[in-house]
């Protein structure tokens, strides 16, 4: 058999439910994989390229699944604060003053960060996507983007975002063969009235898109909508017809348990954001009773000026953690689940689990190598333990997506590293000094 | 003025109530600092060894105040367990097999990863405690450490494992002009009788040293305390008289108001155990409380069996973001207090303030220089919000203790990596084996 890349003598996790491949080898045509298994089996293989990988894990790549990640330039700019105060007083007014170029430029930074770190999906929303969508281009990362819909009781205001979302769907949905996927991303509830997210629901259903929304991510949110409306939010979303198994739905943090039950009826997919829900004062999503109950959740980082960065590595880790502390019980969402989460689970919630989410043939060759040969990685009783608790993003060695390599050795070939700080920095001090 | 080493160029974060030095200098004269301010001010220091700190962030070496760092070889040897079956099913039947060099090379290891993570000082707790002395030495870090007194209903077991902590004490208190401090430590209320932990008092203050002990970890240790003894652990050693300003209790998750006014009275310090107590399931311990009460309150790992790492940089984190879900307040423990914590905190809790903690004239030099020039790190809108929430261990370049650069450029000096790695592999695959 013939090959483009051929990966020898690493540690496979496929995470497709059986156990690690030791001494594992896997081989990638044009974007796909195909081979995974013993480097025994791989020897009639020829191919280009040889990478050695011993001493090294490999895995499907990290999958983020809610973010915003031009505001990497907001990065530690309001600590400290409530969602309410860290919104209207800092993020609202400095993003009302973003120009496309500098939401590019963010979204660079985010994507050089995101492969530093062995993310190799993820779903953004913001505004000015097509610039974030650029930047997905270039640095080869896959993504499901989306142009956020805001109306804040502004009907002329959601109209128009509703359009640029719309459009934005039409210009970049399926790009490079389904490298991007597009998606409409009313912003919550709470900023977008019942016609309109009825609209955005119509609008989803006739471009075949899905629909990504912030949803009970505050105890506030779920106040106001059930004053308002007399129900909850996501009771709220069931009334209007909205809820579907293409609907993502970020945070979940307040959710009743009918809320969990409408949300498992209807097929909805949760982003489970740890660290920023734990950072904010949230709270914790209740996502391992969610799990048993069948509804797919997938981790997130959020927005990096929430978090404060974009390590899938950490955030798992945290995710982990914090589920157990949360029901007093170390045996909740164990290292395969939690891996898995990250991965395969990341994949189905954006609907992507056919193409990515575990090393298999016939899947894309979206993968991570995790150089194990580290003193907090040592011993390695249990790969996956390791890299669940210790392994931090900064141990991730090499970097493919769609069959490309897009990091090896820890450089990275798609972007060029210094000069994508340079100018985002530049652009966050421009920002502010305004 | 003469010095050894001049560091130029960084941003200072002293952890003394006063702001960022920007461009700054410090100079170490012996194991002292002798200078800390604008490197305009530092033109008159002629040094032997200047460091080019430009892009870097210099603070005090973290402090890790409660950990057990021969266990680095049971690294994810147990997971997604109760605290009782990790303990009692794996844990106890592997450490009857370890022998004094066993501990030497787990210790060893734990050294390397705290160099390579930025942390200067810890405390430790186990048995064949040489060993870790011995490594401790030739690592060049600073410790506090401890032979373990456990009795577990056989008094004599407890005579010969008091006799061990106070031998130990007297062979290495004090050593290297106080780099290494010993203490006595009875491992909890539930595994020494009430007898012992009195001899324990006696002897520590003949001794002139402090003590090291586990407190209300669990539920469990709560209620079996107060089924035989009819109060709280805290209570119980308030009756025995046993507590005061030098004892380090560590964990205190499940405490009553009660048990912290009497913390917060009789001056005991406090190890918060973020990491391991969320994954064992344990809770949250109430410290924001306590430090508004008071109660002088460090960071700490645990054993790297039960966290998985000893990054005190990820830990500060996991720290912080849990009190602001704990009491759903994200202004609660803001990045200057939880960054004061991981260093000041933590030399108060050891009792080493006068030496170390902050970056002061006449300290002695125990400091990191944490790379900033990196994606997850841009841009620099807030130093410590990036040190605290974004950076991790592999961010720290260098790493001084008592003036003697211990790694530079992430090259550690004092020990082999590769050969340290390597042996502690070995150690931990015959342990298993066996």
């Amino acid at each position: 058999m013939d090959a483009d890349i051929l990966i020898r003598g690493c540690i496979i996790l496929p995470m497709n439910g059986t156990g690690p491949i030791m001494d594992g080898a896997i081989a990638i045509k044009g974007r796909s994989i195909v081979y995974v298994g013993r480097a025994s089996g791989a020897e009639g293989i020829h191919a280009e390229r040889l990478i050695d990988a011993k001493g090294m894990a490999a895995m499907p790549g990290l999958v983020n699944t809610h973010t915003h990640i031009p505001m990497t330039i907001f990065r530690g700019i309001a600590e400290d604060r409530t969602l309410e105060s860290w919104l209207k007083e800092t993020i609202w007014p400095l993003e009302a003053k973003l120009t496309e170029d500098d939401v590019y430029y963010g979204a660079l930074l985010g994507c050089l960060e995101m492969i530093k770190s062995g993310t190799t999906c993820f779903a953004d929303m913001y505004f000015f996507e097509d610039a974030v969508a650029r930047a997905v281009a270039e640095s080869g990362l896959r993504a499901v983007l989306s142009w956020g819909i805001i109306e804040a009781g502004v009907a002329e205001v959601g109209k128009v975002t509703l359009q640029n979302s719309v459009e934005f769907s039409e210009r970049w949905n399926g790009f490079d063969e389904g490298r991007i996927h597009a998606r409409l991303a009313p912003h919550s509830v709470y900023t977008c009235s019942p016609e309109l997210l009825s609209e955005v629901r119509s609008q989803a259903n006739r471009l075949g898109v899905g629909i990504h929304i912030h949803l009970s991510e505050s105890r506030w949110e779920v106040e106001q909508t059930t004053r308002k409306y007399g129900v909850t939010p996501v009771e709220h979303l069931e009334k209007l017809g909205f809820l579907g198994p293409d609907v993502l739905a970020a945070h979940c943090v307040h959710l009743t348990d009918g809320d969990m039950r409408i949300l498992a009826r209807r097929g909805v997919k949760v982003a489970y954001n740890p660290t920023c829900n734990a950072k904010l004062g949230m709270g914790i999503a209740r996502v391992w009773e969610m799990h048993r109950m069948g509804v797919d959740v997938g981790i997130a980082t959020d927005g990096p000026a929430s978090n404060n960065t974009l390590d899938m590595l950490e955030c798992t880790k945290i995710a982990s953690i914090l589920q157990k502390v949360r029901y007093g019980d170390p045996t909740v969402m164990p290292v395969e689940a939690a891996l898995r989460m990250a991965t395969l689970g990341g994949a189905k919630v954006l609907g992507l689990e056919r193409q990515i989410g575990t090393l298999e043939p016939g899947k894309r060759a979206d993968l991570i190598l995790i150089d194990l040969r580290k003193p907090h990685l040592t011993p390695n009783h249990n790969t996956a333990a390791n890299i669940l608790y210790s392994a931090r993003g900064s141990d991730v060695d090499t970097v493919i997506v769609d069959g490309k390599i897009l990091m090896e050795g820890r450089q990275v070939k798609t972007l060029s590293e210094e000069e994508v700080v340079e100018k985002a920095r530049d652009t966050a001090h421009k920002i502010v000094q305004e």
